[in-house]
This record gives structure tokens, C-alpha cells and sequence, in this order.
């Protein structure tokens, strides 16, 4: 019915200058060395201007059969969202509740906000290692991992912070949706922002975790040493130094110390699962 | 050790102007109609002039329990990327192989890419259908889909479409790192947008599939209609239309007719499915 190229078994990392050739059996290869382009077997499929007019209909495979028996017309809702136009709604056959069924858990975001130095990331990691071994898929979206990647064109200037902030939250949609115990960890000092996170997901799937430590303890661990830069005015808006951080109104778990002690890793990720046991995220989803 | 806020059972939407109170219990609760905010119990964490020095050096949980043993201190490179600076990578002690064991699955991206109207989306469900009824975890990036999320601040202009793909590119790698089979389905018309993207995930994880269908099959089908609101020139910049499509020089799988006929989704799936096969994506990861 259709052929397959054969793929290049052992491909060489695409950044080192390649353009590819065909190798003696007829398929495309890239070789190493070779950087001026090729020409492609594949013709580009170039522009025709916008009023000429297709005469040639050559119905392969009708819209019917492109759409009607996998996508069905109910899912395609054409739409103008933000700044994109013309968009259409693809509702796959293989929904969250499909693949919660298939984990035998059910997909949420677990959301950990405080000061730098709060312990979130310790937090994130403990939490991670403590599901995973207990057989859960857990993935951790790290602000300044995030930062690295997805995030990498954006500044700490206001703006750029909530735009840092929506795009973990739209991200943490997704993998919550894929059926994931999603744990997000960054400082997010607005109510506001958080707030429009939790506003993306399902009902009770946002769960909200507070680092609830003092500054002064955040600033005499100082892990990062970045305290030390913003007292010393080398970072600006910096959280609790120079930009506030507003603490959550009614979060679902609180982390703070009592009697004078900070809970350990565990201590904290143990809370934290008790939590997602009791609210039925851990268990075969029907 | 701490204390664990007693989460709101049942939390209303909080899109619906709520504001939060304390219920007899004394627990946070959110209530509808009530719009202007409610005291924190919480004192916010003010901002402090930038110039005093805290001479309170608290050391409850010291950097050392703070992420010694957990993070561990060779996992924290203090770097700038892009226009993000004082960020720090934070490796976790569960990685992408750990997940994949759990999955018994090998993380990838599978992308989908070719002309509106070439059978993208029907493909990317059929694979995650059949991959699900075999018990792999996939999930579908669809490019319209995160044009209604992620990706909503994007027009349909040049530099908005790749930066549209780079970040679909990003997540798709985050998913893939998380042990997913993430298949991604978008236009993405140009050569250059979607190498940057290969060149993002780690050798032979990002699989290239070119739905090699003709203009005039892609136009005859027009299932979103969208062809022929593009040559009446009420959409400018149509792929294939005012707008050149660049077909992939090496991609790993081409779908393309045979004798006049274009394969029906599942053996789309199918070939998809097979490659994953003969490259050890769908066995138990050692």
C-alpha cells in the first residue's frame, strides 16, 4: 500500500554539519563532512500564487476517510484563540481516562511554591524517588530547569516571570492529561499566577504545596548563594528581598517547620503521597 | 515534624470570581459571590530594602540536609541561558531510564509532519490508539491543540511559527524524557524549525515521519475547509498555497500513496509501530 524509508540505523547528531545522500540501496543517509546541501529526492512542494485555482481533484482518500472514521467530524471545532486563527480541536480516540487506566493512577498537578532556599526542589526530587518506587509515573518540571529549554527566551522582568509561569502551567496541563502525578516546582510569588494555574486544570487535579519556611531560613541556607547577590545588589527583584512573594490563601498542603525543625525529604514527600492516598489519585482508575 | 493543611474536599472552579474564607473547621475554603479578598492568615512575605543585611541566621535545615542529600551538591551548575541567568540545573535521583524500566517503553518523539489536510492527525491517533491497546504509554502534541494552550500568544507569522514549533520541539522532549512516546503532529513546514528539534532530542529518539501526500489530495480532501479559504486569499501564508512546504531530506519514515491509493490509518500505524519494534522502543528497557 505505501513504502517506508528505511531509517538511518545509526545516525550521526544533526549538528555537526551533515547533509544527506543517498546511500547504494537508494535511501537517504547523512554523511558527515558534507555541508552543502543535496538535492532532495522529495521536491519541495512550492508555493502557487493564491488565485490560481486547483483544477485536478484527485479524491485518494476522501475527507471521510482522512477524518470521518478516526477523528469524527464532532471533534473538529474550528476556533480563534489568542493570536491564532483558524485553529481546529483534535479529540483523539485515546482520552486521560484511557491512559490513568493504563497507570493505575490519576494524572494531577502537584504545584510547590516558596522563597529560593524552601526546600522545593529537595521537595520535588524526594517526592519523585518516593512514587517511583512505589511503581507511580511522576515527572518533575523544574523552574530553572524549564529555564534551559522551553523558558529559555525569557528574562525575571514581571512580565516575562508570568509568562515563565503560564507556560509551566500550560505544560503541567499536558502532562497531567497524559496521566501523570506532574510535580511543578518553582518559586511563582503571585497569588495571581498560581492561581490562573490552578485555573487550567480539572477540578481538585491542582494540588498546591506551600514551603512554608521563614526567610531567615531560606537566607541562612542559602544553597545557591543567590541571597547573598541580591543583599549584595548584584540580582535585582529578587523574591523576598527585593520583589514580595505572597503566600498562598488556602492551598491544599502546608510545609513548615514545628518546633523549631524542618520535616526531611521524606517526611515531606510521605505528606505529600498520604495526600494524593487519601484523594484517590493512587489508585486503578475506573 | 509539620503541619498538613487539610485540603478543600471539594473545591469549586476558581474561575468564578471566588475568595477564600475559613470554614468552622478553620480551614481554608473558597465560596462563591464573595470577590474581595479575604485577610491571609498567612503573612506575606514583604520585600525587604535591598541594603539591610539579616543578622538572623535561623540554620534549622542547613544547605547541607537541604540538598546534600537528596540533590547533591555536583548536581548544581550555576549558568545563563538565553535571557534567564542565575539558573541552576537540579538532576533528580529518578531519570529517564528509571521511567523507561517502569514503562517498559524507551521515551521518544515521534514527528509528524507534512500538508494541512495530509492525514497528520488521523495518524497521530491511529498510532495512539494501537499503541495504547498494546499497553504503551503515547501522547499526542497536536499543533492546533496547543495553539489553544502553550502556544495562544502566536500568530501565524513567520517568526511566531517557529518559535511555535520550538517550544512544541521542547515539550515534545520534556515528554520524551519523562519515557513517553510522544508523538507530535504539525505542519511545521520548514526544514531548519524541524531540525532544531531533532537536534534537541538525544540520537535516534526523534523520529521523523513525512506524510508524503500530494497537494491536490490534501486540497480535494480540504476537511477543514481551510484550502479553500486560503485560495480565495482569506487566509494568507497557507502552507502549499502562498506558502512553501520543505519535505524532509532524511527523515526516518515516509507515507506516501501506492498505486493511486493512500493507506488507510491503522497500516499508517502500523509501519510506525513496526519501526519502534525493530528499534528497541517497545521492549523492556535494561
Amino acid at each position: 500500500m505505501f513504502s517506508l524509508a528505511v531509517p538511518t540505523a545509526l545516525r550521526p547528531p544533526p549538528m555537526l554539519g551533515l547533509s544527506p545522500h543517498l546511500d547504494p540501496a537508494g535511501r537517504f543517509r547523512r554523511s558527515i563532512g558534507l555541508v552543502a546541501a543535496r538535492p532532495c529526492l522529495l521536491p519541495p512542494i512550492l508555493a502557487v500564487s493564491p488565485g490560481k485555482e486547483t483544477t485536478e481533484t484527485v479524491d485518494l482518500h476522501s475527507a471521510e476517510a482522512s477524518n470521518g472514521s478516526v477523528l469524527g467530524k464532532k471533534n473538529l471545532v474550528m476556533s480563534t484563540v489568542g493570536n491564532s486563527t483558524n485553529i481546529l480541536w483534535h479529540e483523539c480516540p485515546v482520552g486521560k481516562l484511557e491512559r490513568q487506566k493504563l497507570l493505575k493512577q490519576k494524572g494531577c498537578v502537584i504545584w510547590i511554591t516558596g522563597l529560593s532556599g524552601s526546600g522545593k526542589s529537595t521537595m520535588a526530587c524526594a517526592l519523585s524517588r518516593e512514587l517511583h518506587s512505589r511503581g507511580y509515573l511522576a515527572y518533575v518540571l523544574d523552574g530553572d530547569n524549564l529555564r534551559h529549554g522551553l523558558n529559555r527566551d525569557l528574562s525575571f522582568k514581571a512580565e516575562d516571570r508570568a509568562e515563565n509561569i503560564r507556560r509551566v502551567g500550560e505544560v503541567a496541563k499536558l502532562f497531567a492529561d497524559a496521566g501523570i502525578i506532574c510535580i511543578a516546582s518553582l518559586i511563582s510569588p503571585y497569588r495571581r499566577d498560581r492561581d490562573a494555574c490552578r485555573a487550567l486544570l480539572p477540578d481538585s487535579t491542582f494540588i498546591e504545596v506551600f514551603m512554608n519556611i521563614p526567610l531567615e531560613v531560606c537566607e541562612a541556607r542559602d544553597p545557591k548563594g543567590l541571597y547573598k547577590l541580591a543583599r549584595a545588589g548584584k540580582i535585582k527583584g529578587f523574591t523576598g528581598i527585593d520583589d514580595p512573594y505572597e503566600p498562598p490563601w488556602d492551598c491544599e498542603i502546608v510545609i513548615e517547620p514545628k518546633d523549631g525543625e524542618c520535616p526531611p525529604p521524606v517526611a515531606m514527600a510521605e505528606q505529600v503521597i498520604s495526600y494524593l492516598n487519601n484523594n484517590g489519585f493512587l489508585q486503578e482508575q475506573l
